[in-house]
């Protein structure tokens, strides 16, 4: 094992940084050594600093770890971020102009024109911009983010259909009380209920996939010429975001060929057979109620999307369902298998 | 309370018999007098025929009628109906050639030409049909119905847009376990999950409301000329179901406008002030995160359809949330209503 | 409506003080017209100081009222306190110096010697501790207080035992999330799980019930003697706290002994119809199966208590099942309950 | 793997049928060749007889076995029993005459003199009984039961104390629905709900620890002499039962005392390395609010028992909670663990 690569992670005690440490705990290419987390954390264990809030209890190879001031010094080369958005910027900053390759999960550079947002099944070839960022902020590291929790299975679910021009696509996400962190949502506020909004969601999820989807030429990443409409409700679910998608397309696929075109969807992540990639990273579910938040958002790792109902639209050409567990596809383990990509790209 | 007209109800031991027969305890206009069930209850007292599947206890008054077979005989001239879809057919027909007014939940008769698919606020004036059913059927009596119960929200809720032109709506539901009967839906398959499918219920969703938005003219409703496309869902959540809309328009009215329209919409059940209609039909809220169906779906009786978070599309023009009481505004409140009203009108 | 009697209600914008305001609104006897809170609140409109948290909406009568410090000066004389525990006892005390009458859901004087620990059908003759709390204490008002959420119907189900003589009882609650106030138990925690653990809860299980079934003679409350094991859960439930009770005797009394005391028990606020007596203080239900909390709780207002399944126990003598409305026979129903019964002793 | 054993599964296509599926797709020890199953599903695909009702999906090498009616005819000598109490006297009686080893998951013989109720950490020396049965019924094969699912647990949790003297012990417990099977609970009884009863559960809890926890002397289980008390309720949970315990204890020990035998205890299927052996039988967990159903029912594989909150009783001498895997420790993998301890034995 002496052979994997430190790694760290910043704000390593919050939901997502915990999610890091569970996915980072034995992992064959990375090895967690360091965690950064807030003044108050820092020079404790992390056992002691961190309320575990997932599943289970928290590995005990990260609980010896000693808590780091978020600050560059002797952190890893390469560290995952789970900061909180409102002070983001500045640390992801510091550390890629020390040199540092920052694997966020934090929205602040997602939308930044020469910052990767990276699916890698999707758009390895954003990657590219790393460069560019170089040249541009002067910086020895670098920063690459992964998507919004919903915008992972969005612009998954609807690669396939790119090569058929996609012209429009409206959503309706169902989403888990694990997107909104520990404490969270309030049982009061969504046993036995439904809420229809979450606070700064469907801007994400209009423009995300736009930039994921999108063709890297000439150095710059040129979105996808869609139009997007989101409506973003929470659902009395633990993990996994349901989303119903209608897309109109510019030519007219049969069905057969859009099953086809989902079916043989595969990437760079299972041509190189990267250990948090998914065999199949698209799996089409041909059972009517199926996929399922609670019962197959946690297959395969919870790195699978998972699709379903592809039926004709009244409206537009094509409405079907699809599943990503949000926690794992769509934020810590994203950044796993970003991080995965970059080594295996030489990058690291 | 002797003024009080004599009612029945067909199927009168089902989750919707039992909601009837809630309602009409205590009713002011009508008086339960007689159930009706399968030959298994026939002749058993109600009180012991019937498995009360509703929160609280069953009212005293009901308990002690004897359950009669669903044969016209002695029944009173109206009866409510939640028959079974694969007996309904027959029964109702049944009772409407023996002189019954036949004011049904089920769906049989819903889309006939013929037959009123009644929303009293949107289209109390889709009862001239009964004349047409009685001439072209040779009946005495007559069927009229209520939509499903994702149905009526749609249109109620859109009623207010149809002056500027509908042209097209897409919808995702998020329905409530109550909509499927008892036992219904297994809690092994619900509890934190969603599931995304409800066997048939699409095509109602995207067919009643064209009908119910339609115009009664020259004896026959003509359905609005509109694209819809649904998808449903059933949510953990126990009564209510919550909808998020998208909708295209002819006119391009401001948002004050479609907020007047809505806050300013009304209908005979409120003009003629119907003991069951609801003050204010459409309760637009301005709260960000409402409506919810645990927190709204009951308030003033079940029979408020709610609005919620207008604004504008980037797809359609507009988008919003609505939800409506399943099993009160969308099943047997919406029949009694339509009793209401066509006592109102002298039909009864 | 002018006769009614002016109320005030300290720590108003929290949850049992939103649960006040609901429940006062519209009471016949009392009138909600002063309403108090920290500082941060005071001077702002109610409506717009509070995060309204209860299914529903705000009632409109309280909305108005502007908001004042928690300082006797202007306050009613009959005052309900919601304070939290870590500022009730300076706050009541200081305004039962000042003359109020303080009806108190908070813990901080529960077990104080000279102050009543209430509920009206059970022990109303230990309002005869006021008097000696105003001697030993020289204060012109007084403090009442009424029992935590699970002492209350645990108390109650145990009152019509007392003649029997109660030597033990074990009890292990299933408590509902209102209970814990707002935000409360986080949905990570609960959602699809228990919670085998309640903070502080235990020890006023196993106390309270023994002051509450004491008796009052010669100026003081003797606790009833009896050994009380509680064990306090958490559960996914809204409303209502679901208890299972083994309870030993002195005397051998027969099922039916027992079921006729339940049945015949009373107190004064039935004799006295008060306006938020329950008719019928613990309904017994024969079924199997219930109580259940989302079904019975909310019944006959939440004030009744309900049992059901009454048994040998092959350890103790007894066993059965008590459900109580926690927010309101538990909390602010409690305490209006004992303002009524106050009112009908002439004590305010 | 062609050293593995085959095995078959008597009620294969129900829920403990395909838990049975799942737990032994992949096993070390057996392979799967054989299920049976009604008339009905006999000499279809398992595929097809089946539908498969727990998280995930069907593993595929048990998809494509060809269903057989439940006679021993061609059955392998091991199979495992989850046949509806209704007919498994029938059916597991001719199997044991026809010489096969049924390990069964039913209620039906679990309580016979001579049958092994096996929770193999426990009561190992119990399957003494075997040679008893096989000399009492003249059978070649004979059947072996494990406990019901909540009994498994308690009596796990209890077997640490037995060396102090158990006089008598009371529970609650708080069961998931998965223990009802399919569609088992329905959803509209349970969503934020709690159901004070669970047909025929109370006798088992009651009954089976005392024989798991008796001594097998002179070719006979002398049951523990011991009271017991049982409440059983229904939460709404997917897996896993919560248990509340006080045990009254002859010897007095010290929390330390306790907590080391709960530490020390092991059985066989640790000394033995047995596949489904969870490494530490008994985990006692320190933190106040654990273990939880849905956090630690499933570590490990399901085979863990976890306890908590161990605290003097005010009336019996200890209380704490425990918490078992239903569909698991509480069932299929319970019966697999017997059929592994069986072979570490040599008497298959």
């Amino acid at each position: 094992m002496s052979s994997r690569i430190e790694v760290g992670v910043l704000g390593a005690t919050g939901m997502v940084g915990q999610n890091f440490a569970r996915l980072l705990a034995g992992h064959p290419m990375f090895e967690l050594t360091w965690v950064g987390a807030s003044d108050r954390s820092a020079g404790k264990k992390y056992g002691e600093a961190t309320s575990w809030r997932l599943d289970g209890v928290m590995p005990e190879s990260v609980a010896n770890l000693t808590v780091s001031e978020c600050k560059p010094g002797n952190a890893p080369k390469l560290v995952f971020s789970s900061m909180d958005a409102n002070v983001a910027t500045e640390i992801e900053q510091a550390f890629a102009e020390a040199g540092h390759i920052v694997v966020s999960n934090s929205k602040n550079f997602r939308m930044e024109a020469d910052v990767p947002l990276l699916v890698p099944e999707v758009n390895a070839d954003h990657l590219g911009l790393i460069e560019i960022q170089r040249k541009n902020r002067g910086w020895k590291g670098a920063i690459v983010t992964n998507p919004n929790c919903v915008a992972v299975p969005l612009a998954m679910a609807l690669a396939p259909f790119k090569q058929f021009g996609i012209k429009k696509f409206i959503t309706t996400s169902m989403q888990a009380v694990s997107g909104a962190g520990y404490p969270g949502v309030a049982s009061m506020d969504i046993l036995g209920n439904v809420i229809p909004y979450i606070g700064g969601e469907e801007p994400k999820v209009e423009e995300e996939p736009l930039k994921i989807l999108g063709d890297f030429k000439n150095g710059a990443v040129h979105d996808l010429d869609a139009k997007v409409s989101a409506h973003c409700n929470r659902v009395p679910v633990i993990d996994g975001h349901m989303l119903t998608v209608s897309v109109e397309l510019e030519q007219k696929p049969t069905k057969e060929e859009l099953l086809a075109a989902i079916h043989s969807f595969r990437g760079l992540p299972q041509q190189r057979n990267l250990p948090s990639a998914p065999p199949v990273p698209l799996v089409y579910m041909t059972e009517d109620n199926r996929p399922q938040p609670r019962r197959d958002g946690p297959r395969d790792g919870g790195m699978t999307v998972f699709m379903g109902r592809l039926r004709p639209c009244s409206i537009f050409d094509w409405k079907f369902v699809c599943l990503g567990h949000n926690t794992i596809r769509g934020a810590a383990g994203a950044a796993v298998l970003n991080a995965e990509l970059m080594q295996s790209e030489g990058l690291l």
